[in-house]
């Protein structure tokens, strides 16, 4: 699974929002195609944006400085993405080939994800039940991901892995991206409604649950899509180990704990509009749709990022692997 | 909110499967008219259909034993319809006024959803934020429902409660009825996805979870639609207290404990096609959908019947009340 592809001096982007009935790749021409792709999610995943906005910088002409702003403006609260073309900036004004910058740059991903991967596969053993919530999978990264990263690689070293995907309401994000992925790679994946999490555990078919990070307090306090705090508080009800993999910088050792994490609310015809025939529910009926929710430190059994496997007490084993 | 009306020799259906987007009432005339509006789920509910089918055995002519055979034909798992239509053949046996005894067993089931009403709202006070999954209301029965009924008795009695419902995929009954029944009665309703329920139990938002049931063994452990069980977890977690409300007749005295109730599974495709605009996985992509879960007596708080409000240990208290 590659969404982003330079072959032979042109960049090829997999549309992911015609996914899972679509296969499409596209080829970005202008600025405006570039812009619209990030802002139409096209491209999404925070690593995966960052790499996009790289091969934006490497093969448009033009003002670089002005590229780079208009780019940013595509999404604005994505950190990866002006991280990308500063450092792409940078290159260009220190004179270095811009296209080994944006090949570095998605080599350096590539790297993290393969590390990520395997520090998260040697807690794992063939033939284990997975459970999974949202996509943090190739789609998102380089290659590989993060939370589905284990996953991917352990397919190619011949683990046999049961998954089970939570179909991640509103945006559907476990059936539309994380089912196909794993389908496309060969992974056996069975898709299930988020509320189905208590009975696959109960029925012992989970040995471990593995998730993403939006955001990791330096307490371990980790946000991340919304419903991974429920399927957190059913593992350790059921006594199933629950791992978090996710970049290191994705840590953010300014915020103390989860109390400063402000939860992203969304419009609620998300909820009772978007991907329906019709609505579900009444035009005057109120919807609550927070995007993310905030997991506890106590109910993480260990963080993994590329620098290895982080156990409790988090605050204090966190700041170890800090520079 | 009335599902069965009958009203100057005419008896009128609302249609559930058209909610929450048209509200139309149906007149079935014909023996076929009253089948398919069963078969097709038009009407859904163990007592609803119960209810529904004495009408159709008070208002069709011909053969009864006939009738009765036909009707219960339609839905041969609801118990509760070949109870209503041996009732009424019976009656009709021993010379009744068929129209009286169907409006008995209308009646009948109003006192048992209004007492089981009264005990819930005996544990609710003024204001409380309420959990529910699924839908166990008026459109389910005759009149406020078990699950519902301390929400829906509250309102008429003047109580302000906040109530969120999960949308209960697949099926969606917590959106598709249960938020619009809440809605035409004027309670104060939150549409969330079921992933959330986690988020707004931490945030407060929630003082007690109602839901119903499909069948409570005789130690307490109760088979729900699916997510009940997680929501049940959920709450143990926040220490919110966690009712099942239901008939006294869905205590099965023959079933030990909830390892006895078979779970039934349905087809995966209501998972990724069914209401969608396309279908959210891949073709090749297998769904587990499974249609309930059962909840361990030890998450449930208190066990409401129209016989009083049972606590732990289940197993010694609902024997009292057995006869």
């Amino acid at each position: 699974m590659e969404n982003i592809k330079y072959e032979n001096g042109t960049l090829f982007l997999l549309d992911q929002t015609l996914l899972p009935n679509e296969e499409k790749y596209i080829v970005p021409k202008t600025k405006e195609d570039y812009f619209n792709a990030i802002k139409k999610l096209q491209v999404r995943g925070a690593p995966a944006i960052g790499i996009f906005a790289a091969w934006a910088m490497a093969l448009l002409d033009g003002d670089k400085e002005e590229l780079k702003k208009y780019l940013d403006s595509a999404r604005p609260t994505a950190v990866n993405l002006s991280w990308a073309t500063e450092r792409m900036l940078n290159a260009y004004k220190s004179g270095k080939n811009l296209i080994d910058e944006a090949l570095a740059i998605n080599n350096e991903d590539k790297e993290m994800c393969k590390k990520i991967s395997e520090y998260g596969l040697s807690l794992l053993k063939d033939g284990d039940g997975i459970l999974t919530h949202c996509n943090a999978g190739a789609l998102a990264t380089s290659s590989y991901g993060t939370g589905l990263g284990p996953l991917l690689l352990g397919k190619e070293k011949g683990y046999n892995f049961k998954v089970f995907t939570d179909e991640t309401r509103p945006l559907l994000q476990g059936a539309r991206l994380t089912s196909y992925e794993l389908e496309k790679a060969g992974v056996d994946v069975t898709l299930i409604c988020d509320n189905m999490a208590s009975l696959v555990m109960k029925q012992g078919k989970i040995n471990a649950v593995l998730v993403g990070a939006d955001r990791i307090a330096a307490n371990g306090d980790t946000a991340n899509k919304i419903g991974t705090s429920g399927v957190a508080i059913l593992a350790k009800h059921y006594s199933i180990p629950f791992y978090v993999l996710a970049p290191y910088s994705t840590i953010d050792f300014n915020c103390k704990s989860g109390d400063d994490i402000v939860i992203e609310e969304r419009d609620g015809e998300e909820i009772k509009n978007m991907f329906f025939e019709k609505p579900t529910a009444l035009k005057e009926t109120k919807c609550f749709n927070p995007a993310f929710d905030v997991t506890d430190n106590e109910l993480i059994t260990a963080i993994i990022t590329e620098r290895g496997i982080i156990k409790k007490p988090f605050n204090k084993e966190l700041k170890k692997i800090y520079d």
